[in-house]
């Protein structure tokens, strides 16, 4: 399959999704809400939600199962987008540049950019929780928003930022580093793959496979955030290249050189395409998504 | 009914089950998670828990309904103490005192901070959609969990805090202030009194006084904030008096007087009473909560 349309046409796909759903910047909040809707505009590779239509496009691939987890896939994008904004900010990473735009609180302020973030993770578990939106039953429904609360919280995405912050500067065992890399950036796109099959009705041995390929997936786009820091320049990057190495943050190239971190990340994506072994060819773009993480270039 | 017992008998239980469901702080994010222990043991009144406690019990008062409502109550109070914790930013109010304590920043950092917000937020929505605790339906779990993330964003909690910040050293209607009180603070405590109501198996006719109840005690309790913040002194208030006129930020008393402040808030909390007016003995408790709310001195 040709994965640049694929990508093409399903970032269209969620791109529609966000704009039909996403507040109107309209009211007496409308500045608060078109500082959300900026940072959930600005661009983005969308690789969240794909990966979340594309799992569930795995297990049944038709209209009412895309329909019932484009809300899911675009509070997935709202959480993502929420962590963007808040690790750009003066206290954590303080960067000026995301996407190639000035980040939030370039904008709207600090004050304005930690709101924005607040307010996008709430609305992610109102567009959840939201009846108005798909046919997925009540049970399937929460099933998603508890594995998506648990990803995103303090033993997953957030828990793993606090750990990067708190060993920048410092040494810390190969361990620590899997720990923050599995939790800051792996649990969502796990969660994404997982809330994709438990939203098409996945048989639990479907599930753990799917799981098995998100975790793998997650390790590699990592790994691969991890390289291109490393190797690219910021007018490629959208964001401060060899920032990782400016704040001092351990990464797999340091531990393992590039090249050695390369193997790594192929390594992870043999084995997530192996994980889908008994898959037909409804997974086939589960496979190049797989594929174009390894490949892709910012 | 002694109201004070009934207020120190409360605020245990609701002690006991944030205890029992609060991350420990160990693991590899054991600092993280001493941040959010931090600022949701330091004390405070846990009123909205209570009113969601009192409010189920005003339906059915014994010990299934009250279990059921814990997590939902503990949930309340999380998103409450992650707002508080953002709210005393340096970017935002820059206050270093909350209820006589050092606050999340002083002692974590801004990073820390912000990060222990997210982490509360986001583990109120893990604990509301939790199937290990409790036997709400899923359909009570799911209503409940969306009407406090609806009450917590952009349209409610958030999307005030965004207004009261935009408004700080500028002239405007008083309709404006009324939104910032109604969102701010008005939504997270009418929504503790309805997921109570939702929670017990309320009529739709108990659920709609409740929730008017509700709006009424949420105004009052936010002109007696505005009243405090304007009489008190710091170490009564526990946070910096007088920080509203600092901050150049309009309350009640500044349109209408300390003394017509004070009528304005007894007419609320009369509404609030005559909105019990169908309810039996059960509901003495929220009776007792509205007097409390006018007569409280912190």
């Amino acid at each position: 399959m040709e994965i640049k349309t694929y990508l093409t046409d399903q970032r269209q796909v969620v791109e529609n999704a966000l704009h039909s759903f996403a507040l109107a910047a309209e009211g007496p909040f409308s500045r608060h809400i078109e500082a959300m809707r900026y940072s959930l505009f600005v661009g983005g590779k969308r690789i969240r939600p794909i990966l979340c239509l594309a799992a569930g496009a795995a297990i049944r691939d038709n209209e009412e199962t895309r329909n019932n987890l484009l809300p899911v896939a675009c509070a997935l994008e709202c959480i993502h987008t929420y962590s963007l904004i808040h690790d750009d900010l003066p206290a954590m990473d303080d960067d000026a540049l995301r996407r190639g735009k000035p980040t939030n609180h370039m904008l709207f302020g600090e004050a304005g950019a930690i709101l924005a973030g607040d307010s996008l993770l709430t609305w992610a578990f109102d567009l959840l929780t939201d009846p108005a939106y798909g046919s997925l039953s009540v049970g399937q429904r929460l099933a998603i928003t508890h594995i998506i609360a648990r990803a995103s919280g303090p033993l997953g995405m957030v828990g793993g930022q606090s750990l990067d912050i708190a060993c920048e500067n410092r040494e810390f065992p190969f361990e620590t580093l899997q720990t923050i890399h599995r939790c800051k950036t792996g649990s969502l796109i796990t969660c994404a793959v997982q809330a994709g099959a438990i939203g098409a009705g996945a048989t639990e041995t479907q599930t753990g496979a799917l799981i098995h390929y998100g975790n793998l997936i997650g390790l590699a786009f990592q790994i691969v955030d991890d390289l291109l820091n490393a190797t690219s320049n910021t007018a490629e990057l959208g964001k401060a290249a060899g920032s990782d190495l400016a704040h001092g943050k351990a990464t797999y190239p340091a531990y393992f050189g590039i090249e050695g971190t390369r193997e790594k990340a192929l390594e992870a994506i043999e084995g997530a395409k192996a994980a889908l072994t008994g898959f037909d060819a409804k997974a086939e773009p589960l496979r190049a998504l797989a594929d174009y993480i390894y490949t892709r270039t910012c």
